[in-house]
């Protein structure tokens, strides 16, 4: 059996079929949540709101536009550090987030906004499937230059579905607090990608190795996306959070810890080269680390200061997994991390996950104030009886239960994309716009090179 | 007679000009609307105001800046694509908005906000006048490379005007509803920029074909262009939406929609192309144009399952139009629309005309509870014995008088830039930065190819 | 003695030094504000509050994001101009504004925000903190190219504090209102950048010349930073002020003086240049002078045709200075500033100083009302018996001790920079981001060249 990399027939049907099962799905489903219904006037009336103002949509949709920049402008440039390989990145990422969110919206409706029949939207429930694709966002650094589009879809189609049973495990099953989504979102995602491309190893990939690194100005688009990212956070690790202060100091907290990172990623950098120069692949991925690890605790009593130290590490060990790991889990375990998810969202997000549960178990009365507490970890209602321990117990277990998910859901994923059929690459084509891109050939600008050899679909 | 390219006197003489018109306009015309007026205190208390967050500044704010940035960054970045027309992509479409955005704040407050002698301004004419600008920038796609500076200000002022006037028309005698300008905005924007491209037609221009394509890096930057507009297109069209559920369901639905058409639009390129690879050009903009096709319906109760169908239409419709349309457009009605602004604004304009009509008909009180239904179309007043037949039936000639004034404004614009007074470029010099500003050498990155022979002025 | 720019071990100390010195001062120092301690619901009662939406946060989050950008985005983006410095334009600014912002939340913090030995922070230090960044941002401008990290990271520690002063002498012991920034941010930060270039003169940076200007693409970068500016100067400059119309009128009068500014720039480019060509560097640099110069009065009553005005005259005045006023300060005064802030910043910053006198000098219980008046000045308590002259008075003294205090920093800062213990370029290798960063060496796109002589380290 052959097959090849033209994808004019299989990419478009499964585009059709996905798109057309979505218009169905919505139609049986979707509906919009009294916010966003025109009878919001008697809603209003009905539960005593004085103002338009008190619409979620105002508390909440600035942060959604955030969101949405980093999963769409802030993902896809970060990719772009390939020097063959920009459209690809942005336009698959694109292309996935695209078809991810509303596959999110129906997988995460029906689990958490199903009331009567019908999966109820509003602004939430948009930042909330942004969120979701995140994770996919994640997973797809791993096996960047190496799938098609096509494994691309199937892959979104799988991991959401996977990310909803998790999340729904983790907040409603275990009570785990993850407004940054330090677990459900980057553990889950990295270590979901991580197998993915453990399975879809590719022995001859160093054929593919001169392009497997940047040229000037590709470092400077992905650049773009680094800053998105990194400005953006607060607003991402404070989307979701309750009303009010939790809002406010979840975005305070990220702020903080993104700062710290920076200056000891920077240290590491230089220290860890031996003419002390700086490497662009660290800036424009360990500088973040910051955000993902204070993803769980961001709204709870972490502190400024303790959102330093947390920062401060997370720039040292994601810097150091580059360096040193990356390499390592490349050559022995197998696993080609082509961003190096693993030091940006995997040993960060575990290291959240930590965090959070530690922040938890702090957490008291004194702290947070008699009411805040309650309010800061529902400690009413079934949760009445519960401690702060219990808390920090099942915040740990969170960390496992998505670690659990996300390598069997990965396993999954990996072997089904092992099938010949999806069209990716051969090794010596991997990180290579042209295999499904018309690309322009830019002769006087010699920044595609067009004496490069005709791209040979293999046969297996 | 002869005319040549150097604007040494005549672009600064009309940029002087128009802004010393400008200062004497405002100066006699605008002052600040009360909720910008320090008198806001008493206006507070007057109109039983309880707190400044119900200042419109907090309702529309966010808003606002997106919609700013698709203006400046989204339009301008996306027009980049051309490989030596970056500085006028970006430069010319910033001078042009800016020019534009003071006229409109004249034009449309005289219709709008006028009162005792002056136009009251606030946030939400702020969001108008970036809107009226955003036809400009449509009808500068469709001359993009071929014109002059001179001959944007000129069109600027004069489409600004018409705008003016057909909003005027739409809104306030049809009663039409249009809050993302599907009609007034798009639909107008295309077919005068179509017109203006008609009667500037220029036989030779094969003679710059080879610079009317990208180069790798021009796709990449047009792309920061397509995401920005992509991202903040639930902002456009809920921007000046009613506070409270219109605005919140007009973002969710123009998410769906354009989410729809992302997966068409790359089901439809690989399909159209012989080896299944997409096409930047596609991506680029037949993504945006469910964005546009919503923009009347958004805000009424056309539902995610209606965004999703109207996005997979327009992903289709518009793909087939870069594939097939403008080719035919070009080779035989002459109509030179360089960005392919019919397919990204002129159809999924109409559609988006269409759609608003069909779903007014279709309201009735059970859809919006009575409350809603009043609200929803303003049936009050004047307008408090009219039925969703009669909405439709006007927001239909909405489309009629749309194309109308269009076509006659674009006309009489294509007349007046065809005097041979404005610098416009050679034929052999369109689609080329060097024409109108210094360009650096860069020798060492034959981005530029400083061999190319001198720039030539015509004599006519 | 020897110096050299391997910054192995120093750069590393450094950042290591200042983070954890951030740990322990934030540590001992800083908490949450009221409003985002989970006591709020508690201050809630306490206060009266009605509804989270009266959190602060929800005031001025999205305005913070927005100043957030231009800090990050803006600057960074803006200074990648040069051809071969976009790694360190962007990568330094992003180094030296994230430790700049936590030591200015500490600084203002112990100035502005303490009570009961602690620091209580809420979004408004954040965006306090972003401002004092952006005057170090500035001064970077000034000095771009020729200094090292170190310097950077030390010019930061003394800016940041020296502007803590300068800005509590002029809010609190002046009373001046300066909302934008255009004395506290803009002239200070331009006059020390100034200073320290002035004091670091190079005789022989010739050597670097070829280095010292654009390329296609790096011009384009450079714009994404100047538009992102521009957008969202209308958010830095209302940021912090007063809730309500205070905040909204500052937004629209920035708007209009930005949009007059552009045009003004635009004519005065072509004017300027022999065959009327616009020159990148006005666009990119001169349209944003108009935001400068009214940092200080957007926020009173200049009203709109003020602020075209105002945006008039600094298009033309900064323009004016690239062309014929830096080559003057670089040749006969030996003050080399690579960004030409002193065209975008400097003066403009004194304009803006004066306008807002000037605006404050006019201002009157007829314009304001009798409540808006005193809001507006804050003229109750000690201030109860000022009038709008002696604001005025004040607003003026404002410019001469922000100057003063810039020149004496600046000449301070300078001063330490001269050691040769910083591991700054020799003149040869300026404006040269492989001295500082590994460089991708993009054989195939000739952007970077790599048949350049070594870099050669040098002795003094």
């Amino acid at each position: 059996m052959a097959w090849n990399t033209n994808l004019r027939w299989r990419l478009p049907l499964i585009c059709f079929l996905l798109e057309a099962a979505m218009v169905i799905l919505f139609g049986v489903f979707v509906r919009y949540n009294p916010e966003a219904d025109p009878h919001w006037e008697e809603e209003k009336r009905q539960h005593n709101i004085s103002s338009d103002i008190e619409n979620d949509f105002y508390y909440r949709y600035p942060s959604f536009q955030d969101v949405h920049v980093m999963i769409f402008v802030g993902f896809g440039f970060l990719m772009t550090f390939l020097q063959r390989y920009g459209f690809s990145s942005v336009g698959f990422n694109f292309l996935l987030a695209a078809f991810g969110i509303q596959w999110a919206l129906l997988m995460q409706g029906w689990f958490h906004s199903f009331e009567d029949g019908h999966i109820l939207i509003s602004v939430e429930n948009l930042i909330n499937a942004d969120f979701c694709v995140g994770s996919v966002c994640v997973a797809f650094g791993a096996v960047l230059g190496k799938v098609s589009p096509i494994q691309l879809l199937i892959m979104t189609l799988i991991q959401v579905t996977l990310f909803s049973v998790n999340e729904y495990i983790l907040l409603n099953l275990l009570h785990v607090k993850d407004a940054g989504g330090s677990m459900t979102i980057h553990t889950f995602g990295a270590y979901f990608g991580l197998m993915v491309t453990w399975i879809l190893f590719r022995p001859n990939l160093e054929q593919s190795k001169e392009r497997q690194s940047s040229v000037y100005h590709s470092d400077l688009f992905a650049m773009i996306g680094t800053l998105f990212l990194w400005m953006y956070w607060p607003s991402f690790n404070s989307a979701v959070s309750k009303h009010g202060d939790a809002q406010h100091r979840a975005a305070i907290n990220t702020y903080c810890s993104l700062a710290a990172c920076v200056l000891t990623t920077v240290a590491l950098s230089s220290a860890l080269q031996r003419k002390g120069k700086l490497d662009m692949v660290h800036i424009q991925n360990a500088t973040l680390a910051g955000g993902v690890a204070v993803g769980t605790a961001a709204e709870m009593m972490l502190m400024p200061y303790g959102s330093l130290i947390v920062g401060f590490i997370c720039g040292i060990v994601s810097t150091f997994g580059f360096v040193y790991l990356t390499p390592f889990l490349e050559s022995r375990l197998r696993i080609q991390d082509t961003c190096g998810i693993h030091n940006l969202h995997g040993m960060p997000g575990i290291i959240g996950g930590i965090v959070g549960s530690v922040t938890a178990a702090t957490a008291n009365v004194g702290i947070y104030g008699k009411e805040g507490f309650i309010k800061a970890f529902d400690f009413e209602g079934p949760k009445s009886d519960w401690t702060s321990q219990i808390q920090a117990g099942y915040q740990a277990a969170g960390i496992f239960v998505s670690l659990t998910m996300a390598i069997v859901g990965g396993a999954i994923v990996g072997v089904i994309l092992k099938f010949p059929l999806w069209g990716d690459p051969a090794d010596e084509n991997c990180f290579e716009d042209e295999v499904y891109w018309e690309v322009p050939k830019d002769e006087e600008s010699h920044m595609y090179r067009p004496e490069e050899p005709a791209l040979k679909p293999v046969a297996s």
